[in-house]
C-alpha cells in the first residue's frame, strides 16, 4: 500500500509520489461552470482543454473558495476547534458525514457485493508483534529534524523542498548551474539518505523556518501511535497504521470461509492513523483517516481473471512507467491492450484497475483529471509484482487516491515466518502426480549421541537444506564419509557423518500442491478521495449583484448529501401542509431531505441548497402541484403532489435524468419571487 | 453514558449495574425453538415462562453452543489468533461484519434519518485538554492490585467478588451471618472506596488467583489508551473513551447550522476505546468497541417532545428506582402513563425510551429479555436528572446496552469553562421583557490603585459574585463603607471599598433569554446488543441422527447477514444456469446472497445456510421453476424462476411475511434427496 508509504524492505527509501512526475502548472485549469451532462460532453470532446468559457482562476483562490464553502457549511472543520484545534485532525460535519456514508456505501455495493467480497472489521488497537512482521516498527519512518533550542520538530525533506522551490520561484540571481541543482534535488528528494539530507541541510545553511535557529541532524520518527494494551505497561501496541495486517492474520480462517478455495478477496473499511511530523495539505495529509482495503488472494501461477472481459474496453489516461521516464506525458489506452501487451502485469491487477476507475468516475470524479501512474522501480517494494496508483487532480497537484499493487506473497509469508501458523492454499489435482522430491531423513539417534543438548539444531538446520546445498552434502559424504556443516543457530561449524544423514531423491505421488497466495491489494484513502470530489463538484455562477459568485457543489444523486429540500414558497399554512405531505412520501421512499421553513427569500433558500449540492429543490407554491428545480440547469418543471417524491426518487435513482423527466413535466418560469439570484 | 462508566464527579463511586437488581438464575429459559412469528404470539401469551416444549439448558452450555456456531461461522474471532490473541479484541468475520453493518445502517434510518439529526464523525485521537475538560483524565479509573511478584494486574472489585460468590456457592460450612456479610459486600461492591476495597481484600486474606501471592493495595488505573500527538512527545492524548466528546466541542457550529434553533439533536457513529485492566465476558467488555451516540439539546425549561404521542401507547417492562429499592420486580408499564406520573423526568427522555424499545426489538431483540431500568441515586451523576438504562437478558444477566440520560447541562458548561468559548443557546422573545437585573461595574482606576498586579483577580471575583453575595456586599459598602471580600484565586481576603465597585439592580428590556441547554444522551453499545441479538436468535433443533443438534440463527431478514441462498439441487449445467440467472436478478433487486455450487448434499447446505441465519433458500431442480424454502419453518414453495428474485425481495423488505407468501404458492414437499436432516 504505497498510498500509506508501506514500507519497502530493501530498497533504500520508498518515495510515495514519482519524482519524475510532470510538476503541476501554476494555474489550474478552471473548475467547469457547465452542468453534468454539458460538461460530460465538453470534457469528451476535449480532454485537456478547460471546457466552458471562463477565465483561469488561480489556483490558491480556488482552493480558498472551496475551503470556504466546505468549512461554512459545515462538511468539514477542524477537530477541537474551541481548544485551537490539533493539526491532521478534522471532523465531518453533518453534510460532509452523509457525503462519507454514500460513498462508503457505494463502496460496499461496487466492491464488496458486487464481488462477494468477504467483509472483515478488526480493531485499530494492535499489539506489536502484528506490525513488527510487517515491518512498521522497524522501517515505517519519515526523517525529522529537530529545531535545537526549543525542540521543535519539522520533516527534513519538507525543510530541503521548500527551499529548493523558494530559490527557483523568487531568486532572481540564480546562475543556471544553481537552478539545475535545485531542480535535480526535487526530483530524487524522497531518494536522499539521512545522511544525504542531513549534509544538503547544513550545506544551505537551513535553519528552522520558525525561530531560524540551528537544526538537528535528520532521524528516524516512527509514524505510528505507539500505546500500552492492558494495566502493565508490558505489552507494547499501536494505533493501525493501515487496515490490511487484519486481513492477512485472519487468512487461513477466511480460507476455510470460502470452502478452501481461491482466489477469494477479503475487504476491509475503518480507521488508520498516523501520527504525521507536521501535517500539512488540509484533507489530503491528515494523522486519522478512514481507509477501504480489499486483499485479493489468488494462485502466483495463475492471475487471470474471470470478469476482465467486462473492463477491457475501457479507455482511460494511464502513465506507464517507461512513459514517465522518458519525460512523456500520460495517455490514454485500452485497459485490454495495456494488459495483453504487458504493461499492467496480469488480468487481475488490471480487473481491479477497470473496477477503480469506474468507482471514481461513477462517484463524480472527472475522468480527465484522473491517471493511473505506474510505480518507478525505485518506488516499488522490492517483493511487488507491479503497482499502479489512481492518482486525481486537484489543486495540490495530482495526489494518489487508490493504490493498487500486486504484492506477491510477501505479507502472508511474513506472518508465516512471525507467527509459524503455516498461511498456505493447497490444489487438489485431479490426478495424482507423479514427481521427484529430495528427502532428507536424518537419525535422531546418531546426532543425539554426537551433539547431545545441540541435537534439535542441528537436526533442523539439516531438514531446512535447499537442494543444492543437500546433494552436495550427499556428494560429499558418498565420497568422504563427512562433511562441515554450518549451523546458523549454533553460529558455529558441525562434523556431519554419513550415519548421521540420508539424503535422497525419491519418486513420489503428489495429490496436491501448497503454495503462499499471491495478493493484489486496491487500497482507497477514502478522505483524499473525498476531497478531490469536493473540489471536482465545485463551481461558480455569477449572482444577481455585481461581482457576486455564487457557489455550487454539483454532486452526482449517488454522493448529494440531501437529495432533496422542499420550500414553502410563502409562510402559509396550507403550503405547510402540503410541504409535510412530500416530506412524509419522500421518507417512505427513502430519499434523505430536509424541508426550510425558514421563510427566508427562495433566492436565499436555493443559494443554501446549491452549496449544499443538493440536486433537486421542491418549491410549494400551490396546493395540487409544485415545481421542481434542478440544481446544475436552474431549470423548473411543474409537478402533482402526489407524484414528486416518485419523480424524485427516479432521478436519485439513476433511473432517468434531469433531461427525460423535463420532457414529461411542464416547464415552470420563475417569478420575480423566486429568482434565485436575490439572496 | 453510564454505559462505560461516564464518571460521575461528586458522588464517591458510579455503579455501572445495579447493586440491587435480582441475582440472575443459574438456569436460563431456553431459546425458543419455535418460528419467529409463532415466538412473538408465544411471548405475548407467557412473557415470564419458557415457550416451545423444550427442557432447560444450562445457561453455561447454551452459550458454549451460541459462542462455537459464531466462532466456527466466522461472526467473530479473538483478534490476532495467529500470535495468541489479545484479551478483549475481537474482529468481525463476514457475517458478523455484515450484521453490524445492518444494525447499524437500520440505526441510521430509525434515529438519523427519520429524527432529522446531525450526524458528525469526528477522530479517535483526543487531545488530552478535551478529556480534561470531561473529567475522564482524572476520574475514569477502575481500582486495580498488582500481584507484588510477578506484576500482574487485577481489578480489585473482581478479585472482593469472586471470592464472595465462591464461598457463597462452595463453602458447605458458612454461618448464615457470614453469607449474610458476602452478599451484603456483592450488593454494595460498587460503592466501596479503594481503601475500603483494600481492608477487605486483607481481612479475607485474597491473592493472587494465579500464583496465590500477595496483592499491593488498591490504586486507581486510568482507563484510557494513552499515546502521544505529534513528534514532540509533548502532546499527550488519548483513544477517545466515547464519542460523545467530538459532539459537544461543535456544539457551537451545529446549532449554527441548525439554523440557530433548539432542539435538534446530532449523532455519531464511530469507535470507542477502553484499556480494561482484565477483559472478561467475550463480546461484553472488551478494549475497541463501536458506539453509536445522540445528543439531544434541549431548552431546560422545555423538555416536551412533539412526537412523543407517537410513542405514549407503548407498553414494556421497566424498572424503576422505587421497586428496585423496595426489591420488586420489573413491571409492565404504559409508557405515557410513565412519563405523566413523573416516573420517568420528561417527554423528551420517555420518547427516546420508547424510541430506544422500537429499535430494539425491530432489530430481534425479545421483548420479554429486554427492560428499561431506572438508575438508583448513587448510580447516578450527581448533575444528572435522570437516567435509564436499556437492559438485556442473556447468559451472562441483565446486560446494560443503551443508556439513556438527561445529563442537564453538564457536559457542555465543561467545555465552556475549559476553553473560555460561550456554548449557549438563545431565545429570541416575540415582544421584549422588562426584567430586573443586577449590574456590578468594578471602577478598574481605584482596583488598580489598591491592588496593582492582583487588579484582574480582584475585578473578576466582583464580577462573578452570586446575587445574594452581591447584594449582601452593597448593603455593608452603603452601612460601613467597606468590605473583607474572599478572592479565591488570590488565595486571601482583600478589603473593597465603596469607590471601587457600584452595585446596582437596574430595570432592562431583554430581547433574549440566553441558557446553557440540556443535553438527553441516548449512547448504544453495538457489540453489545449484536451479542444479546446473537443469542436471542439462536435455537437448536433435532438432526436426523441421534442426539444431534442441528443450530439455527432466527435473525429476521433486517439483520440477517446474507438474505438469500442459491443452490443447484444436483451438479448439472442446466441448473447451473438457472442459478447464475437467479444470482444476477438478486444483485439488480440489491439482495445479498450466495451460490452454493459445491456439490454438497442439500441437507448440508441447509444446515449451513441455517448457522449463518439465511432467512431464504432457493434450491434449483427444475429449469422453469424452483423452490424457496423459510428457515424458521422449513417450509417449501415453488415459484417460478423469472418470479423468484421479487418474491424474496417482498419479504426482505417486509412487504410480505413469510406466511403471506404461503398462501399464494403452491407448496412442496422434500423428497429424500432434498430432506435436511441428512448433513
Amino acid at each position: 500500500m504505497l498510498l500509506l508509504r508501506r514500507v519497502c524492505f530493501l530498497l533504500p527509501s520508498p518515495s510515495p509520489r514519482a519524482p519524475l512526475a510532470k510538476p503541476l502548472p501554476l494555474l489550474l485549469r478552471l473548475p467547469r461552470t457547465l452542468p453534468s451532462a454539458a460538461r460530460a460532453l465538453a470534457s469528451m470532446a476535449a480532454p485537456a482543454a478547460p471546457a466552458g468559457g471562463t477565465a483561469a482562476m488561480s489556483r490558491d483562490a480556488f482552493r480558498a473558495a472551496v475551503t470556504n464553502t466546505l468549512e461554512r457549511r459545515l462538511f468539514f472543520v477542524p477537530s477541537f476547534k474551541i481548544y485551537g484545534g490539533v493539526a491532521g485532525l478534522y471532523d465531518y460535519g453533518p453534510p460532509g458525514c452523509a457525503v462519507k456514508a454514500n460513498v462508503l456505501a457505494f463502496w460496499r455495493q461496487h466492491f464488496v457485493l458486487e464481488e462477494g467480497m468477504l467483509e472483515v472489521d478488526c480493531p485499530c488497537v494492535t499489539p506489536e508483534v502484528v506490525l513488527k512482521a510487517s515491518g512498521h516498527v522497524d522501517k515505517f519512518t519519515d526523517l525529522m529534524v529537530k529545531d535545537e533550542k526549543t525542540g521543535n520538530c519539522y520533516r527534513a525533506d519538507h525543510l530541503l523542498k521548500d527551499f529548493c522551490k523558494d530559490k527557483l520561484e523568487k531568486d532572481q540571481t540564480l546562475s543556471p548551474e544553481q537552478a539545475e541543482e535545485y531542480n535535480k534535488i526535487l526530483a530524487i528528494l524522497d531518494d536522499l539518505s539521512a545522511e544525504q539530507l542531513g549534509a544538503k541541510i547544513k550545506e544551505y545553511g537551513i535553519v528552522a523556518p520558525d525561530t531560524k535557529n540551528p537544526l538537528s541532524d535528520p532521524y528516524p520518527f516512527n509514524l505510528m501511535f505507539q500505546t500500552s494494551i492492558g494495566p502493565s505497561g508490558l505489552s507494547p501496541g499501536y494505533m493501525r497504521p493501515e487496515t490490511a495486517q487484519g486481513i492477512f492474520v485472519n487468512f487461513k480462517d477466511l480460507y476455510y470461509y470460502n470452502g478452501n478455495k481461491l482466489p477469494f478477496a477479503a475487504a476491509q473499511i475503518g480507521q488508520a492513523f498516523r501520527n504525521e511530523i507536521s501535517p500539512r495539505q488540509g484533507l489530503l495529509r491528515v494523522r486519522e483517516f478512514t481507509l477501504a482495503e480489499i486483499e485479493h488472494f489468488v494462485d502466483p501461477e495463475d492471475k487471470s481473471h474471470p470478469k476482465f472481459g467486462d473492463v477491457s474496453d475501457l479507455e482511460f489516461l494511464m502513465f506507464p512507467r517507461e512513459d514517465q521516464m522518458a519525460g512523456r506525458s500520460a495517455t490514454r489506452l485500452k485497459l485490454g491492450n495495456a494488459v495483453s501487451e504487458g504493461t499492467v502485469n496480469n488480468e487481475t491487477l488490471g480487473y481491479f484497475i477497470g473496477r477503480v476507475y469506474l468507482f471514481l468516475t461513477q462517484l463524480g470524479i472527472d475522468k480527465d483529471r484522473l491517471r493511473f501512474r505506474q510505480h518507478l522501480p525505485n518506488e516499488m517494494a522490492h517483493y511487488a509484482a507491479d503497482c499502479w496508483d489512481a492518482e486525481i487532480e486537484c489543486s495540490y497537484g495530482w495526489i494518489e487516491c487508490v493504490g493498487i499493487a500486486d504484492r506477491s506473497a510477501y505479507d502472508l509469508r511474513a506472518h508465516s515466518d512471525k507467527s509459524g501458523e503455516k498461511l498456505e492454499a493447497h490444489e487438489k489435482f485431479a490426478e495424482p502426480r507423479e514427481v521427484e522430491k529430495l528427502v532428507i531423513t536424518p537419525s535422531k539417534k546418531e546426532l543425539g549421541l554426537a551433539f547431545k543438548g545441540n541435537q534439535r539444531m542441528v537436526l533442523e538446520a539439516l531438514e531446512a537444506m535447499g537442494e543444492t546445498e543437500a546433494l552436495d552434502m550427499k556428494a560429499k559424504l558418498e565420497s568422504k564419509g563427512e562433511v562441515e556443516f554450518k549451523v546458523c543457530t549454533l553460529g558455529k561449524d558441525v562434523t556431519i557423518k554419513k550415519s548421521m544423514v540420508s539424503i535422497n531423491i525419491e519418486k513420489k505421488k503428489e495429490h496436491q500442491r501448497k503454495f503462499t497466495p499471491s495478493v493484489i491489494e486496491p487500497s482507497f484513502g477514502i478522505g483524499r478521495i473525498i476531497y478531490c470530489l469536493f473540489e471536482h463538484c465545485f463551481f461558480q455562477r455569477p449572482g444577481k449583484a455585481e461581482d457576486e459568485q455564487l457557489n455550487v457543489f454539483g454532486f452526482p444523486p449517488l454522493v448529494a448529501p440531501i437529495k432533496c429540500t422542499v420550500f414553502p414558497l410563502v409562510k402559509l399554512e396550507k403550503f405547510e401542509v402540503v410541504a409535510k405531505k412530500i416530506s412524509k412520501a419522500l421518507t417512505a421512499a427513502g430519499i434523505s431531505h430536509i424541508i426550510d421553513m425558514t421563510g427566508n427569500t427562495i433566492g436565499k433558500r436555493y443559494a443554501r441548497t446549491d452549496e449544499l449540492g443538493v440536486p433537486l429543490a421542491i418549491t410549494v407554491d400551490n396546493t395540487t402541484s409544485v415545481t421542481v428545480r434542478d440544481r446544475d440547469s436552474k431549470d423548473q418543471i411543474r409537478v402533482e403532489v402526489d407524484e414528486v417524491a416518485s419523480v424524485v426518487k427516479e432521478v436519485m435513482d439513476g433511473q432517468s435524468t434531469w433531461a427525460d423527466i423535463m420532457w414529461r413535466y411542464p416547464t415552470h418560469t420563475a417569478s420575480a419571487a423566486e429568482d434565485e439570484a436575490e439572496p
